[in-house]
């Protein structure tokens, strides 16, 4: 149950190829800045449902737009500092079956995550990401079983973390986890401009961030923060252990 | 905004004078042994509706009452490291004006603390434990206003903790933070022996302790405390600002 | 901590002087037919909020509106073979200082009830019905402590059961008891008539109690019970405590 | 129970005197430019809570603060053509007694109201906040009652909205209502600029509404509002009676 | 994204062949009455879990009972004047596959909706009603996917309705709309007539129908509508947009 | 829709083989004592699971483990007096198609139960728990269709309990019930001892009976159960059907 690689490290999963860019590029690049090693997992390449633009140009097909998305993706992960996968399982729907589940509980053994990240356990705009967050879920339960390929190494308990929905009051996501990303921000400003797809979403996620950011100045203890500018809001799943209240 | 003390501090507000023993006796002795000056107040004794024992041995006064319960919370406080005040606002019902709002305030502006710990937001069985949460919180709203006592340095924002009540279920508490107390079962358990008019709770707390130990065993991360033994649940009320999410 | 009287009883707390009849007529007189000796305590006459028609009719006093109310209520509690006592507090608002909670707890002292009766804990409609239920919780918390009045017989731990207000949903008030009154339907319409001001009401509730009968039907387990028609919803503040779960 | 002035009318319950500019200005200058007579009620100046920047400068005093405060108000609501009055009940905390509960209730009498603009239920940075609500609510309820001063004209059952909160999440507030104030954006952004004393909002409120906007474009139907750029967001507490459901 | 036919249109998803009458035929023949096409979807005929009485005929087969249930839904359709299709998935259990899915998906895009109804999003009496709901809304949102079909004009944002459930609390059902419906209940009690197979239902529906037709005059401003006696109630599922509060 | 066998049952679905006696051992032993026949289904062994004790032994198999297990929960059901079958699904992830659905419902045709107990409804350490209850929850809405092999008798409504998970608040868990178990107390830590592999358990369990003990005594009415030292808590998911209050 021991992680014996020296560096730690963490996993995202994403609905769709451009997910984690926007609702996590700042951890993942705050979280590499800090000697992490991190992971994408991208279910689907959001060939149908996030692509608008793509489609609007016409004259595409399916395989056309993933390549696009994929390689958007690829830079974006890039200028982030993580490594990522695509388990192309199709959008609008997702949908899992054993394998995939099974594909993923691999990737967790195989990483051995000290956190995962993923999508709002609620979202009536978009089946597909809480789906990706439910499978992210079993996989790490699959995981952590002895039973589940008998002799490999089981992982530990790594805290999972929702990440923010594009309206988030609607998903019922609420943050009790503030990220102060804002010694990243301008590479995670540099990711999001990857999507060249979705430009109409840069500067709303730059709000985003902003206003996360001043939620955070808010919610600090005594030493205030006066550099904070730029954050990024979770949700725990599960209860954390410590040692320390402050 | 600052606190120019060195030392770390941390508040505590109990309804009763023995609630902060069962409920947060082992947050205050390890942070009391981490170096942080720990103070708690008490706004009542419970002497009308947390001593019966002394109640059924006849020949007593509301006066006696309240001097043994002080004596004993003192016992506590100082086998946990913690200086101790009271306010004696009465019990059964607890009831609090401006005056007790703004003196409490006072012991915010005081203390500067970095953490606060308070009761639940909800019980059904004991009205003066939520009371006593919101008095602690509206204190606070106030001791951050610049227009209270003017001049004075005010305090930043500490979080707030809400720590376990006695039917955690029923109050609709949900811990999302699991404190290990290993190091400090010891004396927690000196201090609950204090209470020598509430024997019956003594067992009932220390399986209270040995549970949440084992569930926080259960959501530890890659490198699992094998030496967790105990731990103390609470349930925060604001988002925490991290730079780490592991 | 026992109960010497050899009949049990039950205890009703209204907000306002008729809301005894609508929402939980039928317990009353459910019980009063089991042996029960039911009290209901008024905490007002509703003179100001719940006495429109009595208005209308021009050249009223408050004390005229009391009286008329008080004579009705009176009238029903006769029906439904309850005792009553009116606190006068006043309505629109209510408000209860220390020495009502005072009052409502010796009630508990004096009736030793083995159950009961009053308002959801929320309704945007009518700020006096929650105010009331949580006067009821607080009462019977201060009738349980030794401290209070030491010397005389406390109470036990009775169950609180919230009966339904006029608009369910809206109150978040969900029925996890539904009684079976059609034995004493008859009764229950009798008191009801008795409300000679609110006879738009009348037909409201006879369609409450038959939808409530009919999913209580719909509940029952294997023998069923053809002959139910009538019932009355409740929600449950505490859990039960039983030996058999069929 | 019959409005008889031709003119539809709001109100709007502002705990502290800047509060109806930053979370409900668009709705004001968006119904006063419908032919609308909107009318706001601020309950505190805010003098000791909000008003962080004047007391820096040092050599204030309460009542010079509170006076600044009612002349920024005062310029806010002439620009969004509002009339405004204070109640003066003093903030930090805010407390509310039977008289300014009746002072309030007077209000709507006078007013007639078709729909009222307050804070949301909950907020736990700020306790003055659901207080305002609360007393909004309760003196709506008393202004419906043929029993307080009978023969007045009562009200009807005008819908009530809570405004946006300054951490939305964290009030576990919803919106259910995305108001386009596109067109009277302008006139809302001079409104804030009248707030010199907390400038460091300005561009936090503009974020807002331009997220509130672009959620406000996802969530229309078919015939898409292509020019639509700002909205503000409430959460309903009566359920809204239509005859039309697109 | 727009819509090009001159009339609005409004789809229903119903489960089972005899849903859309008792909990939305006042909604489907208003809005017939005010010039919409309306379009009713049924998933399955509930043959097996809502044909109790035809079962105890003897000497059914599932066939037969089909027949029967699609000439019931067919008249009742009629009656409201709204077409109908069948999907014949199949009850207890209900089960989409993807083909549904897609089936449903090219159903809006047909009809192009300007708001939709179907059932509460928890059921735990009835598993296929929750279901038929997902179904619903995850067919909408592939029907507003440009890559569904490229080419092929996508919907708009339709607003999603759930309508009430048997036992409306045990649901956790909440209606925020309540819908007029007295001008066409008539015809609503006529479409109930042809569901012969249910009779004990019709009066239970009628009752509804006068309990929200009550509740809405309650919540009704101003100008109160004397003469509605009738009504719907329904929970919205995304936040509306509108210019107008009153 | 009447059973006609005199003896009183009750079904425990568990989604792998020892869950039924640590969270419903005691329900189970209590009520055999009092006459009813008891049927545990077990869904899964847990052999991939819950079974890291067996799995660390090497050399296993998941033959070997199922079988070991298998034995464990037929020595349990004996020491309750429980009969017991095996669904063999498979664990980690459970997963059940229509046939499992209609095995489940044959079970209830045939055992025709008084009532049903089964997990949690949420449980983010185990999704295999939630699935299992939601198959029993789906499979008794089968078995009370009259169109599910029609002329077969139907179930009636049998209420359904959610037994207590291992982490109850992470699980949304809330207890209504409190089970009196200290008469087959005993019983049931013989039955706990079967799980010879899962030793670990032993304890914690023993101390929930204890916790849960306590709270009964602290629900109970004014005949205080001075013996009570053992107890279970149980979710109620459907409201209860009763005549008498206290």
């Amino acid at each position: 149950m021991t992680n014996n690689t020296a560096t730690k490290t963490g996993l995202v999963v994403s609905a769709h190829s451009a997910d984690f860019v926007w609702r996590a590029g700042g951890a993942i690049a705050l979280h590499t800045s800090r000697g992490y090693n991190m992971h994408v997992v991208c279910l689907s390449f959001g060939e149908r449902g996030e692509s608008a633009k793509l489609w609007r140009k016409g004259e595409m097909t399916e395989e056309n737009v993933k390549a696009v998305r994929k390689e958007e993706a690829m830079a974006a992960a890039d200028v982030l500092g993580a490594s990522i996968e695509f388990f192309d399982m199709g959008d609008y729907p997702l949908r899992a079956d054993k394998d995939s589940l099974f594909r993923l509980a691999d990737v967790y053994r195989r990483v051995q995550p000290h956190f995962v990240l993923s999508h709002s356990l609620h979202d009536p705009y978009n089946y597909d990401h809480p789906l990706a967050t439910h499978l992210a879920q079993e996989a790490r339960i699959i995981a952590q079983a002895e039973g589940y390929h008998p002799g490999e190494p089981i992982i530990g308990a790594p805290p999972v973390y929702c990440f923010e929905p594009h309206q988030p009051e609607q998903c019922n996501w609420k943050p009790d986890v503030l990220l102060d990303i804002t010694s990243v921000w301008e590479k995670k400003y540099q990711a999001i401009q990857c999507m060249a797809g979705q430009e109409h979403l840069w500067e709303y996620y730059t709000r985003v961030a902003l206003q996360r950011g001043l939620q955070a100045k808010r919610n600090i203890g005594i030493t205030a923060a006066k550099t904070l500018t730029h954050a990024e809001g979770f949700q725990s799943i599960f209860p954390r252990v410590t040692e320390d209240l402050s």
